[in-house]
């Protein structure tokens, strides 16, 4: 792979849905200071991705065995970005319990670092007793980190701009402040029992062999999850195929997808993602989210019972998928697409 | 491949965008007979699929060398199977206008043997003098043929199922039946200067070892093109590739590709097809047709657009799509979908 800090503590890549085996590294000193030189100062002599010629698929079955993924629902974080969606709490909540009622593993919200009222709804939704984890969004620093953990999360979705683009447009830092920053809060987030995940923005677009590396540190320094986001929907099925399974092969710990709609591809992506080896697949109900959206619940829901039909009747409650559509339709005041996927129960 | 009968008249697989080199078969006499023996006796020793591992995917230029494709918009056929589709002769000379402004090099109608109206319409059609070569969709008999030959069209797209299931509960057919009249069509739609494509309906669910041979043997008696249909909407992306790749390997004509969108993996599948090597794909404006539909033509171009501007640019028409959309929108009374593809001339 061309990357020296490749080797992972969980050993064999494997797809865990939720829970990872990670030991809880609680101090920021000289060993992380060393993993953290070691991951960053070497140069990968090719591009880091490995030969998709190199990895036979199965067309026979190909959900054979990648079932044990979760969904991370975000119409209350991507979907609270789509034009038309300003949510208040008694809707979040009732989202949330739809969402739930649903069996989406994971229900995640807006950083409640980005206003008072956020913070609360937060709360609010947190103490509901829901069987869904809940995670909240976070940008890669501490104070956002620390606001987090104190709203009742069991989760928290760290997310930082990777790509070239990002990081001289948008934040300044570079690869190394990055990894710096987002060690230590890993570390804090870890030592309060709280699930952290770290994704780059953009990443689809990132330098890979760079995001390999800084993944891989990541997962050494004890992230349950990367991510890694088409954040302008522009991925092809092939290339994420190519991108994951390196990433896989790459790491121990789940992997998270984020696959923006602009080109049509948001449902293919993530059902490939699936096929290479991710996890955790983002989605909201209707897609809705920043222009026209990320991969749709019930169009995930309906290519996953194409192949695995007793399988997705078993983890979620597919019946109740037109009313969680004509719910957040209904709030956001769009029309159900004449068009929109159907799924029999 | 294990397949008797692959070697092809053409030659080398190539991106013909078109028009094909095979000489006309005009008879039907005995090396006829002893090329369809040769082709349907055999039995394939394995599943007749190449392993994807063979094939190379170089994530740098998805879009590298496959832009010499052709779209094939079926608004006028497959759409016209859309539940909230009855189009009149006016209606659908203004969508053929449209199409032929936009820039698509096929325009496929309704059967004219379907009824007296379709037939009607499709000779003012061919009578418009549009740029857009005039394609009409026939079953797999020589009435048919004849009756489509009569109007005028440009091309022939002959259809019939290959599917076990539809061979047994539709047209009660078996193979070696459906390739001598098969056959026999050809040379005669060949004889009269005319474009002829052959198609299994179903495709994707066939034998896929049977359709290898049937599509080699039809190569070889000069078929233009050989159509792939994922009639029930269930083909995943890396399914597309590991299938499209085998039959360009396998002939050395033109491939169109028809994919539904049950599972919102239609424009996906088609971006996949045409780097595997299919050399048309099947669209509809909006996507409209039987259930939710096919690839959209907008939806298309705007994944085309997000790896090939300049090319696509000068291709088509893109500012035109909004408009095309409208009115397609407006004549079968859906709106357009709030998630719509945005494309940017």
């Amino acid at each position: 792979m061309g990357n020296g800090a490749s080797s992972s503590n969980n050993g064999a890549p494997g797809h865990g849905g939720g829970e990872s085996s990670h030991e809880i590294i609680t101090g920021n000193g000289h060993d992380q200071g060393a993993i953290l030189e070691a991951s960053l100062m070497g140069h990968a002599e090719d591009d880091g991705l490995p030969n998709l010629a190199a990895a036979a698929v199965n067309s026979t079955s190909p959900f054979g065995d990648y079932f044990d993924f979760s969904i991370i629902d975000s119409t209350l974080r991507e979907g609270e970005q789509f034009a038309m969606a300003h949510f208040d709490t008694a809707q979040k909540i009732k989202i949330a319990k739809a969402l739930d009622q649903f069996g989406v593993e994971y229900i995640e919200l807006t950083s409640p670092a980005a206003s008072p009222q956020s913070r609360a709804d937060c709360e609010a939704i947190c103490k509901l007793g829901l069987k869904a984890k809940i995670l909240c969004h976070i940008r890669c620093n501490m104070e956002d980190a620390k606001i987090a953990v104190e709203t009742g999360v069991d989760g928290i979705n760290m997310c930082i701009g990777t790509s070239s683009h990002l990081m001289s447009h948008s934040h300044g830092k570079d690869l190394a402040y990055i990894a710096r920053t987002a060690a230590s809060i890993i570390a804090y987030v870890k030592s309060q029992n709280i699930e952290i995940r770290f994704s780059g923005e953009d990443s689809f677009r990132s330098d890979f062999a760079e995001i390999l590396k800084l993944y891989s540190l990541m997962d050494q320094l004890g992230a349950n999850r990367v991510g890694i986001a088409d954040t302008v929907g522009g991925a092809t099925p092939l290339e994420v195929y190519e991108k994951i399974d390196a990433l896989r092969q790459a790491i121990g710990c789940d992997i998270e997808t984020h696959f923006h709609n602009d080109t049509g591809c948001a449902i293919a992506n993530a059902l490939v993602a699936l096929e290479a080896g991710a996890t955790h697949i983002d989605t909201t109900v209707l897609g809705i989210g920043e222009r026209n959206g990320i991969t749709p619940l019930g169009g995930l829901v309906a290519a996953l019972l194409a192949s695995g039909h007793e399988y997705v009747l078993e983890k979620y409650r597919v019946e109740k998928l037109a009313d969680l559509d004509r719910l957040v339709g209904g709030i956001v005041q769009v029309e159900i697409p004449f068009n929109n996927f159907v799924v029999s129960a």
